[in-house]
């Protein structure tokens, strides 16, 4: 992937189009043709989805003059080089999660899921009014790209497995895919990692080559049908209590866009991270309903012991981690705000729900 | 104030603008002018802060077409008045709780808050991905209007009480200002409600007109100076577990706007909507922290008895509130979400959130 998928009419440099989009005639130097590859299968309404509403959306504000063409992972590249190509410039943009890069920095995952780390509403209030976005901005400028929330899966699951986990023991020399920092505290209970992308996750478990996987949720889980290659189903997410992916954009081809433009676009963002959120809250009570009585999958609890012994391994990856400067800048401002924010959290909708939920 | 507080120049109607917004001249038909009564004390930086936010931000978006004047409840009209005069098209557009307008119908509390109802993740949810947002397109219809979320204030806490509050016979006889249902159920448990708008609480509890006042939370009520007028804070907040605010606009207004510039104020208010629930996040538990440790607030909770009855008055009151058709019809599906999303979250994160404070 040599070309440089983002046309502008600024002057005589216009790139030729992707022979798989055209055509290449540009109005004016207020028009943008935007590639946006993805890290998700087309199938994935809540994930590839948010993807298809952002474009149709910032098509909307923008009376078409920004137009998205969206790539399912594996389309145009692999589902996990996308944060690459548009470092590169190759690609103008990507939606893809912050946490499949922490090989160039485990900094990366704060912008995703930190094991035993933010909610849904603590994460969005981190990124918004807790300086995140900031950090975000500076960690993702030293390689040439910026990026914006671009969803959140809001609670994950733990996992499924095709055996029962009743204690750490049950934990040791199982086959896993797990991304994200959570995979690697999962190693340290001796549990053997693979990175996958999504779409392979199935074929995996069905051909035997895992034992276990995590991937999202109900809805997205219940898409690619794990019911059907593994019998348990675990929680709760522990790794990812909430998810945050990304709209990710190369510098250059953020700075050619005029001030009004890159403003529609974070607001389109905000948006997009709000819907997607939405969805999830929406399908997944739907879909792990119908896995349970349809599909008769077994909903089980982590025992504490296990609990206790992922909470231990993260504590151990996190020291590590500390090892990188980048992460250990950022761990401190984000475990003040945690702090703060989780106290609060406790003492109010913790507390409401406590009532609700013991009548 | 009967003037028309709309200007576009879409032809030769334009309508003279207020003394205190010139000038007058219109550049295009794409540009428009609007004048935004709030029903907020101008102090309140998160409450007037977020018309204040998506203000700055249409402009941004819009590269200056769309000018939003925001003013303070009370300077060009009641701050309780703002929904009445969209409604009639003398104001194109405000900033304010539905659940202020829960005279017209009962209905509007599904947009704000709802005793004993969603939490913050769920309300944004159901506007989103539940059919929330179409059904209170109908109910403002009938009004001449549209509205979109314009923030939360997430959960908000239980109220300022000169007294301990320690069974249900110590609510009888209180003079409490606390809007929506939640006033309502309060009156049920005995105490006499009285609806003031924030600016003028502090006054109120000051002259001995009022023993107790809910008003949102630590971050507002510090800048109220409550903890100068009362000296009990109850947690949690029964009543606004989270509570949703709206930008409305007049119909008329609104069917002036191109399509483009109707994406963006929709994609602008999301925007916000998320801001005002980050902003309230990260300074609540700081404030609360201030009130307690400089201020000497005692912050209790409510006893068991006293949610009990809250309760009771909660069902009560929605009895009452079934015989209003729309409060019926949207209840109904209100209801089934919450449920739903209600069950997944007890499940997901509120099991993690229990694994988290049980450390």
């Amino acid at each position: 992937m040599k070309r440089r998928h983002f046309l502008t009419a600024g002057g005589a440099a216009a790139v030729a189009a992707s022979t798989v989009y055209s055509p290449n005639v540009i109005a004016s130097n207020r028009r943008f043709r935007l590639e946006m590859p993805t890290s998700w299968p087309a199938a994935l309404e809540n994930l590839y989805g948010t993807a298809e509403y952002f474009a149709r959306r910032i098509g909307e504000m923008t009376d078409g003059d920004v137009e998205v063409r969206t790539y399912p992972g594996g389309d145009q590249i692999g589902p996990l080089e996308v944060y690459g190509a548009v470092a590169s410039g190759a690609f103008p943009c990507c939606h893809t999660a912050p946490y499949y890069f922490i090989g160039e920095s485990p900094a990366h995952g704060f912008f995703t899921a930190i094991p035993f780390g933010m909610t849904l509403d603590e994460q969005n209030a981190w990124m918004m009014a807790g300086g995140g976005q900031e950090l975000w901005d500076e960690l993702n400028a030293k390689d040439n790209m910026i990026a914006f929330p671009g969803g959140n899966t809001s609670a994950q699951t733990g996992g499924w497995f095709n055996k029962r986990i009743e204690s750490p023991d049950d934990l040791r020399g199982l086959r896993m895919r797990f991304p994200g920092h959570g995979g690697r505290v999962m190693a340290k209970a001796g549990v053997n990692i693979q990175q996958l992308p999504g779409g392979e996750v199935y074929t995996a478990m069905d051909r035997g080559a895992l034992d276990a996987a995590e991937w999202v949720g109900p809805a997205d889980d219940k898409t690619l049908a794990m019911h059907e290659v593994a019998q348990y189903y675990y929680m709760p997410s522990w790794a990812e209590p909430s998810a945050m992916l990304g709209f990710y954009f190369n510098l250059d081809t953020w700075n050619e866009f005029p001030a009004d433009i890159q403003a529609q676009i974070k607001a389109c963002s905000h948006e997009a991270n709000m819907w997607m959120a939405a969805q999830y809250l929406a399908t997944n009570p739907v879909a792990l309903e119908t896995l349970q009585d349809e599909h008769g999958i077994e909903v089980l609890d982590f025992p504490e012991s296990v609990m206790d012994a992922f909470r231990e391994g993260a504590r151990e990856v996190h020291e590590e981690d500390m090892n990188d400067s980048d992460y250990a800048r950022i761990h401190g401002e984000w475990e003040a705000f945690m702090k703060k924010v989780r106290g609060w959290n406790e003492r109010t909708t913790y507390q409401y729900q406590s009532y609700i939920f013991d009548r």
